[in-house]
């Protein structure tokens, strides 16, 4: 293997998070699945943000949480996405290369907007997602540079990116080179209703080891294997995945690795805020003990500990030192 | 008198803030006046932006924050500002409007785009901006709308509305308007250095009536009066203005009206996170308790509890119900 540039690449939805505080009523009002992400229209878009309140702009987007959280851990990191070159997909670049992470993908000059995610935060800190993917729709195979892939430990993939057309060929071409260069690809499932769009897809990926490492939250592992038990699904994901991480949120996380199945708990929390980018956080803590040679146990302690800071405020990136608060756990890197 | 359809309408420049943490190491490379607003050309403004972290876009505005405000404490407010029809102009028309604040001011379809303001945030809450006027400097006397005006109880200008060149005279036709209709028109002297700027102008707004409710910090009172003695400035302005309030931080705030000066405290605060809108808070909280008939010194008090609320979190502009605040604490309308 030749030297690695990036410890992690990212390839995922370029988007602005649009966030609002709202009640439930308000989610009923609209039809929407509270703590689910749905994809929308332009029109339903300007319907949503019509009738929410106001709001709060942030760079968002699930692997480029994960990758700016894996950069504030102090590793190298890359980010590949699509947005226009508008005023919100300048917010996007700026942000992901304020905090060091390198962003390559050529802008698209015409079509959709920007990508963006009107994010709902209830009192319970819980969030509902509809999201206008736009400009990241249009992801295609040459956007992925085969060098910058070929010289990245490990590349991260959001089950979100199946659902733009073109960039799931992105995604196999991202794959196919990153293990032609013997590296990592790992997949997060992204979301239930993610799951029950591509479930044959998800699973053809997990077994063919076109993905080596899976990320799952419970909701996620239960509608992959279409079942309500727990333990049985486990069983099932240890047997198709090399390596697999299901997270519990204040339960903790099982790792997932041959015959074994390592519990870890997670990190306490004062306050839930905000559980945007819970799951993206605790992959990015995950992912930088695995590119750091942690053991799987404190692999899952830096994801707990990462999830457990981005849930404590508003928005989906740390605001935090990462690094700080691992080196104060004692994993220091 | 006839009726009104406003308690309280803001003009001012129509602005975007682009938050970010910062350390005071930073405002010195950048030559940046910690606490001060500073205007900025677009090229300054690219640069800023280049050097500076990841940040967060929320709706502000000196006048608009004091706007949302007083809508929140739950009176009739309208807005009056420029952005251009662009995405940020989008951000900034949506937030003002999701809280029943009435905006019709056109947005511009040529021309620069929609302001922004890089507000920097040391660790000890302290916030020092940049602003790229933008669309707002094309606030014209074309977007006065006469009968809008004689329609409000209160007329509030912000200072920094004479850093736009036409944006002057719309004051100017805004206030002339108003004391035909016997309504009351207020003024917020801004910043210091804007004071500097437009010392003898302001100066002679008051003396000449042309505004009757003047609100100041210790900093713009010095400045104003070019002095470093308190009292000494307090005197003069007590006899300048008809009706003033100086605001001291945490040492509250001191109303004068004819031969009276009453001091109001502040309102304690846990955590000081941000102290950016703490003075347009203020301003909402006194011009709500004037439109609902309170005395001066309660006026105060709605002051300082809205000034509390906002610089207890990131951003300008209320997340707690400043109505349910008022009514806890007995100020109840």
């Amino acid at each position: 293997m030749t030297a690695t540039t990036y410890d992690v690449l990212g390839i995922g939805n370029a988007i602005v998070d649009v966030l609002a505080k709202t009640e439930d009523g308000f989610l009923a009002e609209q039809g929407m699945s509270k703590g689910a992400m749905a994809l929308i229209d332009e029109s339903r878009a300007a319907a949503i943000y019509q009738a929410m309140g106001p709001a709060t702009e942030i760079s968002g987007g699930s692997a480029a949480n994960t990758i700016a959280g894996v950069a504030d851990f102090g590793a190298r990191a890359a980010f590949v996405g699509k947005v226009r070159d508008d005023q919100l997909g300048n917010v996007f670049s700026h942000d992901i290369r304020a905090i060091k992470v390198a962003f390559d993908t050529r802008p698209a000059s015409v079509g959709a907007a920007t990508a963006r995610c009107y994010i709902l935060v209830t009192p319970d800190g819980e969030r509902t997602m509809n999201t206008y993917l736009g400009a990241a729709q249009d992801l295609s195979p040459a956007d992925i540079d085969p060098a910058q892939i070929a010289a990245s430990s490990i590349v991260y993939l959001e089950g979100y990116l199946w659902d733009p057309k073109n960039a799931k060929e992105s995604f196999l071409k991202a794959s196919k080179i990153a293990h032609e260069n013997k590296r990592t690809v790992a997949l997060t499932l992204s979301d239930a209703f993610c799951v029950g769009r591509y479930r044959d897809e998800f699973l053809d990926l997990i077994k063919t080891k076109t993905v080596d490492l899976v990320f799952a939250n419970e909701a996620e592992l239960l509608s992959l294997y279409q079942t309500n038990d727990f333990n049985a699904a486990l069983t099932q994901l240890r047997g198709d995945a090399s390596l697999a991480v299901v997270t519990r949120s204040e339960k903790g996380c099982v790792v997932l690795s041959g015959d074994k199945a390592t519990p870890v708990p997670a990190s306490p929390v004062k306050q839930v805020v905000d559980t945007t980018g819970a799951g993206d956080l605790f992959a990015a803590g995950f992912l930088f003990g695995l590119v750091r040679g942690f053991n799987h146990e404190d692999c899952g302690r830096l994801g707990a500990l990462a999830a457990a800071e981005v849930i404590q405020h508003i928005g989906a990136r740390p605001q935090t030192s990462l690094k700080a608060l691992a080196q104060a756990s004692g994993l220091s890197v």
